[in-house]
Formats: C-alpha cells, structure tokens, sequence
C-alpha cells in the first residue's frame, strides 16, 4: 500500500490515500498478539485469512442493514472503510462464559449467558484495556448516555445476526469485541474495526472445539490451519 | 453481646437475640483490616469510635428522610438494626478521584468527578471483590433493573446528604462505599452495613489530610487518633 500512513496497531495498518477524502485502507498484518503483545508471532498468510474473513463478515451485516465503516474489500491483505474517529472502548458481547469473564466473577467456563452480557473495556494498553462501567465511559471516551445506548443497541443486534450467520455454519459464537467509530461531520457512533476469529470466540456447535485466536493463546492448535477451515466453513454456508 | 451469632465479617460480627423477631445485633470488633485482609491488627478502642461515628450518621440520614435499617445504638460498640437479607455488591460512590481508580483508569489523583462516579463490586473475598457492570450484578447478584437503579439512586441521595453534613464539619466526602439489603417481606432494598471512616474517605477541606482508613492502609497515622478526631468535629456541627 502507498500512502500516507495515519496508524499502526498490533494487527492493521491504516492508510490514508491520496484523492479519496474520508476513506481510509485497512492493511492486515501477518502479526499475531496475545496477553497484551507479552505472546507474539509472524504467521505469513494470517493478514490474508483476517482480511477475507472479516470483509466477508461486515459484507453479511450491512446485507442485513446494519450500518458499518466497511466499503468493499480492496486486495487480499486490504480493505476500504469510511474513515472515523475510533471510540476509545472495547465493546465485549458475551453469550457463554470464557476468557477473562471466568477467572474475574467465578463463572462456570462454558456456561450460558441468558441475556447476553455486555462489558466495555477502556482502550489502554498501558493499563491493560481495564474494564470500566457506563460512568467510567462518559468520564473518559468522549461519549455520552445515547451515544452508550447505541453502541449496546448496535451491539446486540450485531450479535442476533452473527449468532444467524455462524449458525448456519455449525459454529456457536461465545463472545466477541466491537468497535465503533464516528465519521467526519456526524456525531452517530458506526460499527468499525473488524470482526474476526482474533475478536470473537468461536466454537464447533458439536464437539465445541475452537475455531478462534484461543488455539493461539493456548498453544492448543496451528491458527491458520484453524482460521482457513473458519474461512472454508463460512464459504460453504454461502 | 449474648444471642445467635449470625454471621462474623471482618470488622463486625451479627447476632440474633430472642425475642426481637426481625431485627439484629450489630456489635463492632476491634479489628481493622486492609489489602482484603492481607494487613491487619487489633485497634482496642476501634469499635467504639466506628459505633458511634456510624450510629451517628445513619440517625442523621434517617432524620433527612433516608430509609436506612438502622434502629439505635444499644451500647458503646452495638446497634440494634432491623435484619435484612444482604444485596452481594457494594456501591461505590465517589467524588474525587482516590484509590483504586486513579490505579485502574489512570486518572489524575485528587481530580473532580463531576457527576459523581458509581461503581459496584461484587463482595466476594476469594476473587477480591472484583468490579462489576449492572449486566454482572443481574446475573450474579439476585438484582433486577429496578433495584439496580433504586441502589444507584439511594447512594447518589446519601451522597448529597453526606456532602451536606462533611462539609459543616470541614470534611470533603471523597467516596465512600454503600451495602444494601432487603427486609423480611419486602422487596425493596435498603440502606444496610456501616458508614464510617472504614468505610468513607474524608479529607480536612483546607488540608486534604486523611481522615479515614487511609492513614492505616498508608502507615501515615494513628487510626484511633485519627477517628477520634473525626468524632469529635462530627459532634461539634451538631
């Protein structure tokens, strides 16, 4: 990609290009990250896998009209989104107990969660993304009451069509993060970022294997052996 | 005390006595404990002062119209309480940026929160009373919406009646912490626990000296000197 790069996170690069004003490309990376960068690889191949996963996924949600950043995927490794200012959460749907959940509030691993539950966490590496509550949020991102509302609203309505989608591909969707971002001239929070198996828990409905980052935080498995079978598997429900 | 001990918690233990149906024995220990348990010491003379300064601000809540289940203090270190089925989480209030959220969310020490700043923590020891959104309360706590918001509503009362009452002796409320129960036959919850310097930060207005636990989890001062002085600036607004 040639252009002028604005950011470089632990997974994307973003790049503004020149003659397409709010718009940006997002670059995947082959990097992969756990425990706050104290884990990290290069898997060639892994840019690619996230790339086509995620453009497939955030294709499927605005065919089911919901409103994303996300305009078209651009090259293997490449996408063109709307450019926004990202808002500094971390929007966690979560529909069965696992990850950091579990070990936090004693949850029994794998248990239901009926409703859903939904965690924000503050956008700080430094801190370790700490989790924060809805005052905490107004205190320290620059939202308010309705832009939280919406952001929850987005996100369960994202999780109702992603349950829809996964489904159909005999997985279960245990949990996911969300970001949200706002356009130039607009103060509405839009679902940006990407959705992946580096920021969702999927597992086989069946044998609940995973299918997600977890093989890679856990040593339990090759990740681009596993997100190329994620990848087959949402293709074939096509 | 001689009745039925209920229950022994770290800085108070809960009796029974027969023939008062329906309402329970509050006596103080000496004890103080900070770090969730991990310092700790006998302070004789502890259990008085935290009787008398929390007997002394629950009957002025009650006299501003705050439904609380104090009834009266009994003897230098018990009060007589009507008995309540306690809500698992604290409420947190604060005003001024201390502790564990300057830590967690890297705020600027000694900062406004303007509004003030709820936080509710599940009482739970063995995870360190860890920190909780209204989602986690409703699916561990036995809570409904509607009692999640009463609680929120009652402790920003408390804090506005509290400010109120520190203020005519010099103190700024920097936070404190709230328990709720429920009666027998009710619903509702109310104002339960303690609200004392264990439980409250309090800084000299002028000086932001520590009037409180502080001094303690801190080594900074005497604890009993400390409350003892509270007491008595307490009593001279009366």
């Amino acid at each position: 990609m040639t252009g002028n790069l604005l950011y470089e996170g632990k997974a994307k690069r973003v790049y503004q290009v020149e003659g397409t004003p709010g718009q940006l490309v997002l670059a995947y990376k082959d990097d992969v990250t756990a425990f706050n960068g104290e884990k990290k690889d290069i898997l060639p191949g892994k840019a690619r896998l996230n790339n086509a996963i995620s453009s497939h996924i955030f294709q499927e949600l605005h065919e089911r009209g919901i409103r994303t950043h996300f305009i078209k995927k651009l090259s293997a490794t490449e996408q063109l989104v709307h450019q926004t200012d990202i808002v500094p959460l971390e929007v966690v749907v979560r529909n069965t107990a696992a990850g950091s959940i579990v070990r936090r509030l004693g949850i029994e691993p794998k248990s239901a969660l009926t409703p859903p539950v939904i965690e924000l966490f503050y956008k700080n590496d430094e801190l370790g993304d700490p989790l924060m509550n809805d005052d905490h949020a107004l205190l320290l991102c620059d939202v308010t009451h309705e832009d939280l509302n919406a952001m929850k609203a987005q996100a369960l309505e994202v999780n109702r069509q992603l349950i829809d989608l996964f489904t159909a591909s005999g997985l279960e969707l245990v949990d996911f993060k969300l970001e949200f971002g706002r356009m130039a001239g607009s103060n509405n929070v839009v679902l940006a970022d990407e959705i992946s198996p580096d920021t969702c828990r999927l597992w086989d409905l069946e044998t609940r294997e995973n299918l997600d980052k977890d093989v890679y935080r856990q040593g339990t498995g090759d990740l681009l052996e596993v997100y190329e079978k994620l990848m087959t598997r949402l293709e074939a429900s096509l």
